[in-house]
């Protein structure tokens, strides 16, 4: 088959086109011919050496993807009905979207979104099953809760805004420019904060604080959104865009009876995946299908021209998700 | 009333029995005559200056007792039956513990423990529900588990062993002496640490990580707890005996996808502590009723001694817990 081959590992940018070994399924696996993967930011950390893969699984990038069926090997959806081949599903991986074909566990293969398209499909599963799987499965939102989303305008924040409100929750944002809040308006956050302009501890403080703090920031917010914590207030970290060690007051801590948890998909067990997979099934894509949440893709470029779609996306040239079209096999 | 009165802020010693005005009850308080109440560290440090009461609550101290109910007032128990005038009952307190009457919130009547005296169920209050509220409710110890108790010799440290123990769970512990750890040993506990000799986190560690961690230290165990912290793992820090302030690695909490929660029992509001003690009495009652778990008393004297026994307390003299008998009203 053919993949993208990160072909200099000094390089970010060394991502070519290039002849590889498919892979080989072994029991638990599926084979799946890929005609999609989306693009996420851990790719572009990876391709810099910073996010290597689990052990046991592919170099190749490539975290969410979608296609068709090619040997089910005994997998059965959620409900317990058999995949057969031929069918058309999204899948969740550890690495290897960017590829011709996958081996993906049973429980990572999911149902097209009902009246969605391949691309966005492809570009649908990671956002879903991360914001679903630490807004509800290790925080908990209730209705009526005050969410906060770091990074409101990026894929997360757009999706978190949209999925908190869905559940009934006040959502607070913070991004770094009027534009970007506009757009968290638009899609249902009732809080904007400008982190370059206003004080979001402060502002979220006012408002009773946060019962859920979805966090990409880390050490640079560490304390402040402990100060942005309600009573009984859980904060989950997935980003440490800015830095990796912070003081923690536990006593503030403790005054909030708060929690801190830090969370990651990738490195997770396929039972743990499996888990996370059926539940954002279950509870997202209904959201998806009638329309509650909305998926904008900003361009679906060829797998061949991944160097550059990694450039504009460290650029800050993109505003939704990147999906990769991937030549079939037998066009070749 | 009598009641222990706080005569000097500035000597904690200056404890003495006086006359004061009965505590009123207002609608959802029940009024209790008490006649044990339970001595805990928390009171040593409220006479310290340093464990304010909540707002709204008496200044005078104690957060457990025991005794009868002489207005029940409406007060129903968790099964919905009436408590009755004249019913004994244990009672968890935000203050007041030490003295003749206490105005107690419904939520916070509980039964005495069956095969129970009323010295023993006043002391047990504040041990059971903390335990089970940490383990279980913000933790969730399952089957299989290793948990990590730090003092294990003290209160939290001997409860906790057996409750542990009786949920499944293998239990580890650190403590500062061999005859510490022995007493450990004898409850129950699997792995003795004694922090003075040996490194903690690398045992934990060696033995799998330990899924849930009960911390009394707080900032000079944070790093190291973390790093004893198995996949997945939630350590719970519910005193700062080690410092209020310490360095978070945030990469490292996140390659173990753990969680850290801080919290306190005192000032949770009315329905938080209603549904802990209700918690408390359907899963540990029973544990005491049966002696799965045993609770050691190690004296009573009269609460007129109260000063004495805060220095005992503070001196390192006792073992087990120390519980005030209460001269009755009418006696006097």
């Amino acid at each position: 088959m053919h993949a993208i081959i990160h072909t200099d590992a000094s390089s970010p940018s060394s991502l070519e086109w290039q002849t590889t070994e498919a892979p080989c399924i072994t029991n638990g696996e599926a084979l799946v011919e890929l005609h999609y993967a989306g693009l996420n930011r851990a790719d572009t950390l990876q391709a810099q050496g910073h996010y290597p893969p689990p052990q046991g699984c592919t170099d190749i990038l490539g975290l969410e993807a979608s296609g068709v069926v090619k040997e089910a090997n005994g997998a059965t959806k959620p409900d317990g009905s058999p995949w057969n081949n031929g069918d058309e599903v999204a899948v969740l991986l550890s690495g290897g979207g960017y590829a011709q074909y996958a081996a993906v566990p049973h429980g990572q293969l999911m149902p097209i979104p009902e009246g969605y398209s391949l691309a966005q499909a492809a570009s649908i599963v990671e956002v879903a099953c991360t914001v679903w799987s630490n807004i509800m499965m290790t925080a908990r939102v209730n209705e009526g809760d005050l969410v906060l989303f770091h990074g409101g305008g990026g894929g997360i924040g757009i999706f978190g805004i949209q999925l908190a409100k869905a559940l009934g929750a006040r959502v607070a944002v913070t991004a770094g420019s009027a534009e970007k809040l506009a757009t968290c308006k638009k899609y249902g956050a009732d809080i904007l904060i400008n982190y370059k302009e206003q004080d979001f501890a402060k502002i979220i403080a006012a408002e009773g604080g946060a019962d859920v703090i979805l966090d990409i920031i880390g050490a640079k917010y560490l304390d402040a959104n402990i100060s942005s914590l309600a009573k009984d207030g859980h904060m989950v970290i997935i980003g440490m865009q800015g830095g990796v060690k912070g003081e923690l007051n536990i006593g503030k801590l403790l005054s909030k009876r708060g929690t801190i948890s830090a969370t990651g998909l990738r490195y997770r067990d396929v039972d743990d995946k499996a888990r996370i997979v059926k539940a954002t099934i279950e509870n997202v894509w209904p959201l998806l299908a009638d329309g509650t949440i909305t998926h904008h893709i900003d361009r679906i470029v060829p797998i061949t021209d991944a160097a550059a779609a990694h450039e504009a996306l460290l650029n800050g040239e993109v505003t939704g998700k990147v999906v990769f079209d991937i030549p079939r096999p037998h066009a070749e």
